[in-house]
């Protein structure tokens, strides 16, 4: 019989697994034992597991040599988790998508409105000033027409790009891997995704972390930017230097960003950023969804199909080596 | 020969009509004669004219009996105008319409997803806060799934509707005369709009303003609106009770509200509107557009295509005799 250890608690309510969830995976699962436990309860509980679903993985629960054969996370992105440790014990790690597409690209959406109808400038100017139409005059812009550059197109950017396209907004989405079949919109090659930076009227940045993505908004690449251009990131805090990030700010007077993770985060209190009359900053809080259980369950149930079929996984985190990650953060 | 008298002059270079415009419709109509005049000359202008194109409209002129047939605004409204005496003078008078949807339909959005994401409250915190996550969490809501309820949804409505429908939102649009055909949402008739008022999450108010829609949000309509819904005006602020509201926000500690427009336009510096946690106020912005005179433009030109060839205006304004407007301002 499959043991199934489950661990979702959190801060926030819907991050936080119902006793609803787990009746419904009982009722659908029959052959599995499930245990839902406290994250305090989780060193014990998995000792006996075959398959464990939670946020949290410490390097330290491996020490005891774990029967465990499959970790998956409900996270769009592995990088906060000892990964290549979790590798190296044996145990196959999966994460999840498709049900972060849709909190995502409402705030990504959020942000680029905020900026091109003068959100957060009104906001401000309603206070103090009678009357401000020439300060939003020269702050708006058109979405329809804008070129929207999504760099890390997948099932986040894909509909992010599908709302877009609903703008008016010209889409390209950069990949590693260019899909097949009729698309909504272009797709072009990791390798070229600077060459199509300068067009970008708003660039979206949705990247993973991984060796060949850190740093990858660099000095260079600020440099190639549009200067009233709008910059996202979405993706991962060290995907970008903040460093060239800030000077970017100061040498593009008209230059906006948006950033829903920071590296550090949170910023310093004194950090630049924080205070920056064109910078936009949100919690950590992008992918903040009344139904995100609903479908990080609805991911999992069908992934735990796969597994008990022998059928491969959805979400497989690629094998990493522990060297290769040495020296890249 | 046909003379059109044009004045689109503005503070906004946006609203403000170009060289290659006027060009434009001289190569188009070689028959017609067009005068673009600065606002000063219209008077003088206006004496010799069969058609007018411009933003304004003075009563006085009319006394000199004016031998102009017909007066076209690009404006989406005509209340800021002396209608009925224009149409008592024999004058046809017709809005425009079609172009407007662009700007509108995104000022909208921006509306809807600051509130939703979070982003007014963010851009504050971001200055004062470590951290606010917990803030987020207690603000945000899903668009995916919400109920939309568009009242007075003409062509700028169908726009943001099928925009909504793209984010996943159940749409519901509000109109005297149901469209016929397939739709992409639902349409209710304007007497039965009470009845759909207590499902919404989001309200967005896009009424003209005539004899029937002055003060259609009353008191029972704010009553009527659910406890956490987001209430927009993009309409005409006449349209609102403005004690209502600000009652209602009282009343409601979780509703939400954004305006374009408001009564009186400017609020008073001390208005409780403008320093409300709860209240974005943007400067009649929500048209605003870098493409407004081509579109302006493009809808003149096909209703000068009409009347040059007798067929029947676009945008023509109903006739209004002039008791029939007393007391309701």
């Amino acid at each position: 019989m499959t043991t199934a250890v489950i661990a979702l608690n959190s801060e926030q309510d819907f991050f936080t697994i119902r006793e609803h969830h787990v009746a419904g995976l009982r009722a659908s699962f029959p052959t599995v034992r499930f245990h839902a436990v406290a994250d305090h309860q989780l060193s014990e509980a998995l000792a006996g597991a075959d398959v464990y679903l939670g946020w949290r993985f410490e390097t330290q629960w491996l020490r005891h040599g774990l029967g465990l054969r499959w970790f998956s996370t409900p996270s769009a992105g592995t990088d906060h988790l000892p990964v290549p440790q979790i590798q190296a014990a044996g145990i196959t790690v999966t994460r999840s998508f498709g049900f972060h597409a849709q909190p995502m690209a409402e705030h990504a959406m959020a942000m680029i409105l905020a900026f091109s109808r003068g959100i957060i400038t009104s906001s401000r100017l309603q206070r103090t000033r009678i009357w401000w139409k020439e300060a939003m005059a020269e702050e708006f812009f058109d979405l329809a027409g804008a070129r929207m550059l999504i760099v890390g197109c997948g099932s986040i950017g894909s509909h992010l790009g599908l709302i877009g396209h609903a703008f008016g907004m010209q889409v390209t989405g950069v990949r590693r891997t260019l899909p097949t079949g009729t698309q909504f919109f272009d797709y072009v090659h990791a390798s070229q995704w600077l060459d199509h930076l300068p067009a970008a009227d708003i660039v979206v940045n949705l990247l993973p972390e991984s060796p060949s993505t850190v740093g990858m908004f660099n000095a260079a690449a600020f440099t190639a930017l549009k200067p009233d251009a709008v910059f996202l990131n979405l993706g991962r805090g060290s995907t970008v230097d903040h460093q060239a990030m800030v000077q970017a700010l100061h040498d593009k007077p008209r230059l906006r960003v948006a950033l829903d993770t920071t590296t550090p985060r949170p910023l310093p209190r004194k950090h630049p950023l924080r205070r920056h009359p064109r910078v936009l900053l949100t919690p950590k809080s992008a992918a903040f969804s009344r139904s995100y259980m609903d479908g990080a369950l609805r991911f999992f149930a069908g992934n735990l199909h796969n597994y008990l079929s022998g059928r491969s996984l959805q979400g497989l985190v690629e094998e990493t080596a522990l060297h290769q990650l040495e020296g890249t953060h």
